[in-house]
């Protein structure tokens, strides 16, 4: 994802999806770290760490609050985090009397992290119903087209006759195979982010931990063992996870284009692509673009396998190259699911009636 | 790059930088390819296959010309490219009469490669300044603290005593290496694409070489041999190079994160990153972020030479690739010069006056 | 792996392993061929297929198989696999009576893919091994020294005095989750590969789902709804473990790096390498090692993932991108196991009595 | 590169080489080593650090020497390195009289880093030379089949008729460029590495330029402006070309797969591989074989630009990594225009008679 792909007009719609865009946008990032410090604020109240009345006044004001964005993003720059800035903005927004309960015992990457953690809580929704809409799609094109006959194909060679059931077979088991391993991994992942400066959870009195799991209720997050600031497998293990549905999808990418080349025409659309030299030419785009997706995933995981090297108890470095591909990740693997849908929705045909 | 670090408001400042922004924008393709079609009138009066009349009229309403862009953007869409729909709407801009002077033995990947080509003349005009600005701070760093004794280390331990200007160096000649490379490599990167429907440049009339000498020429780029529709290496080639530039500016992050530590202290800022949990505490934020960019660049380099593998003589699936990649590598370069930059000018002590 | 760290003897002790190379030695693979074959012919007469008298002469006389090396490896050469000249071997070892036991309904996808998830199987249980050992190690170095002060750092920066047993709690559970996440994955991982030459099951007689089955017994894995020729996730999904574990230590690593520095001094050793220049100097050898093996795996995986792109029913070229990089990651892994025992066995001092 | 594809007598023959295999091999690492060494004493002699006759003496005993190979292997383990036992082995064969010039001013990384450009120096001999009869091959081919008719296929779609020479030009022309590549790069790749303990040159007597310049001479490498320990573009820059003469490989690869297949039929072979399962059926086994290669380098040069931030003065992490993967890349390399040759050696009809 890059200017290119994903700021250019002419070039954006095929590579962006707008769900995954809203779950990594400014204000999505800033109501997540709003939504944290106001249950941090409700839950040192439930802790008996202040009375219900100031937690409550503290709530109000923290979900009234909304910063001053240039002056966030001036500070970004200074600090390499807009976290420092946000947490000023809002002291002094909650006045004096209340801002004892602002950010108690959390730091920048309790923040962040989390609302990296609610964004992907709403990409893994989106794309789970993606899934399950091309599992479905998958099902019915085999109730159509299932029974034809068509040319298994190994090492790019003609092998036996089998039939399109046979091979959609491969398209769709992989994905519902991806759908099982979602639900398993969501709740490793789905984890509240909560630690202090060095991530012992020792702030404030002792309570952290009791913070951590009241916090994480009210969050809908699962409380986490212990802060997870320097342990990101469950981060790597996601991204892993979006590349195997890229690398899933690639697979039937490919086999389209095959599938669709002039002396093998297996499959039929009702619309494909126009090109500016060649009026009469359809290009199988979408196609292409699912096995462009895949290989771009699979380059990105790389990355975020480099940041488990995550150094002492946080390093900046590593979490800065998650930052630079996870979301990414996360876009180009709906993407993929979107263009997925559409390619699928345009088959007429596929195989050749026995 | 992605929503998060490219377009998210807290994060973006420290990923971005807006020359390279600008080169991949909008506006600048649709500027890269209103030249490539207004050259290309003139070139074909140039050959005598228009009248000069003509083509002065023909190059002068192509110039002129904006696009309706949600109709190409939604044209993208449909055709994978925005070409087909801008020819389209070109020809009926020009009218009847001079529509025949529009695209002629040409193709959508002659436009678009022909602006990325542009895009990137104009980033390396903008990183070769970085770079040579960077070698002169760093020339004026060793000027001022050269001679200061320092602990020289290798795998991590403490070696042998030698001065700050022996790891300057290896700090400074790599940039000045880069800098010779980018030049050397600029005249093969730097040339027209001009092919038509499959790179043969047998249209119009066989006249496609002379066409694409005289369109190069009027757009400042070297003719090219043949056409590169399938032959990608000098995007790949240029990729490395930028590749280089942050690896070695990555070097000069972890060496500047390394001399900052407590009990190491080798280097002074006059400032640095804030901590949300811990006012007192500095953070060589750009160093890291040196670090992570250049990991990030290593990563994507793997996928510009995936593209390598251009089946045939279109590859939608490796072309699309280079989108996701190269653009989003020359805005990484960039913003590490620019926080190279940064970082070098609070940079008040290295080592220790002997 | 390549021929400097797998074959030179200077080189080759830090990065192998003999359990690994031992999974996917030639003796092993033909042992592995075999094991398939003989499981089949006595399947074949389970199944009625066969007389019980034939399968067991086909099944003595296949175990007892030595085949022409040099043969084989000239028909790979040739072929591009080593299994069509087995099986004619095979063939003509067993004789012209029992040969139409010999790779019923088979094809040498099914042979290389059984061979390799039964070298993996004995991986598995070698690093499973090494992780229990390297957790008990950590909870032996937490009772030691856990109670000991320690500097956390962030940000490469001095935060606040937490307690060795926090550092320690960062390099183990992972490790204990990735134990979990194993036992999770196998058996998905250790299952059957039989599909014969496209990959449906449908001979012999349409019984190959019911000899899959036997067969699947007979070799102690599990027997795959399908064949999965074409579906690579579960490959993918344990190359991702793989680097799971390598970029988990390679955080132990980066850490201990910094730990061993001269002015941090937070650890310290029994024994470690020499260097030629200055024999007083004591390097972290094993420790550094950590971090390039994370990295050699993180970059291995964007391999596996690219290898998911398995076009139609049996790609030759992700198949051997397969073969190039996943047992090479099994070695680095089983090697960075044995690395961190070794590193963790000399450690005699962390963090500083309080 | 790893115990199947390097080791495994089955699979092995695809995807190595000799020739590289050997210039990696224990034997030459070691010969590299000794003539170092040998260089090392007679340039002290040139400069005046020694008496002709010692010198003489000393370089004479040091081409002689045998190391104890159990010994050096044992001590890479311990040391991380085998040149300090190696030095230690060294002097002790030389005697007392003449130790004094062992070594002299120079550090573990000086020998193997000049043991690996000697090794890429015959490694790049024996690339250029397949390249060189590549392309005449090809130049050939073009002589044989040029004129035939053939369909350009762009975006997997048939879209205009062309002629083979088209085609065949899209696999040449980039052969060629690389071989220029080569030629330019070498200079600055081919170069003595000699900084001592710490890469200042600084021993003995302030002599070490001096000394890299005659010992660089002796050995026919360039003399290095400096020390290059910690500058490693070089090598990075030789992975990249390595990985864009396999890229370039890898598209004829993936074009001759596309060739090859029934219904398109645009390529004919004398001979090609078997199927176990079928035995009628001919693989391209070798053109799927260089889309592998290519992938698979794709990936190995990422690591080779991770390792590009190797921080201090000697990164042993970094370093390590380049071991892990330099190599086995040249390795592919070779394997890959091998593969390349005996394909194309087997084509007897490209295209279609006009």
């Amino acid at each position: 994802m890059n200017p290119l792909t994903l700021n250019n007009a002419l070039f954006a719609p095929l590579f962006t999806d707008a769900t995954v865009a809203a779950a990594f946008s400014t204000e999505r990032t800033l109501a997540a770290f709003i939504a944290f410090e106001a249950a941090l604020a409700e839950a040192l109240a439930e802790l008996g760490l202040a009375t219900p009345e100031k937690a409550d006044a503290a709530a109000a004001a923290i979900r009234a609050f909304r910063p001053d964005l240039d002056r966030l993003a001036a500070a970004t720059t200074d600090d390499g985090l807009p976290v420092p800035d946000f947490v000023a903005q809002l002291k002094a927004h909650v006045g004096d009397d209340l801002k004892g309960l602002v950010h108690v015992g959390a730091t920048s990457q309790d923040l962040i992290d989390t609302a990296t953690v609610l964004a992907l809580r709403d990409v893994s929704d989106h794309l789970a119903a993606g899934l399950t809409r091309l599992s479905a799609h998958l099902t019915d094109l085999e109730a159509r087209f299932g029974s034809n006959a068509m040319m298994a194909r190994t090492r790019m060679q003609a092998a036996l006759a089998f039939t399109v059931a046979d091979r959609l077979a491969t398209w769709r088991l992989p994905l519902d195979g991806h759908l099982a391993r979602l639900a398993a991994l969501r709740p490793g992942l789905e984890r509240i982010q909560f630690g202090g400066a060095v991530g012992d959870r020792r702030f404030p009195d002792g309570q952290g931990e009791a913070l951590a799991r009241s916090m994480a209720e009210r969050l809908g997050l699962a409380p986490a063992l212990r802060a997870w600031h320097a342990m990101r497998e469950s981060f790597a293990e996601y991204a892993g996870w979006l590349s195997l549905v890229t690398g899933s999808l690639g697979k039937i990418g490919a086999d389209i284009c095959l599938m669709a080349q002039q002396g093998v025409e297996e499959i039929g659309f009702a619309a494909a692509g126009k090109s500016s030299a060649m009026p009469h030419k359809q290009n199988p785009v979408r196609a292409e673009l699912l096995v462009a997706f895949a290989r771009f995933n699979a380059g990105e995981l790389a990355g975020m396998h480099h940041a488990l090297v995550h150094e002492q108890e946080r390093s900046g470095a590593a979490w800065a190259l998650e930052w630079m591909t996870l979301p990414g990740m996360a876009m180009t693997t709906a993407a993929a699911i979107a263009r997925a849908e559409e390619l699928l929705a345009t088959v007429n045909r596929i195989g050749a009636p026995r």
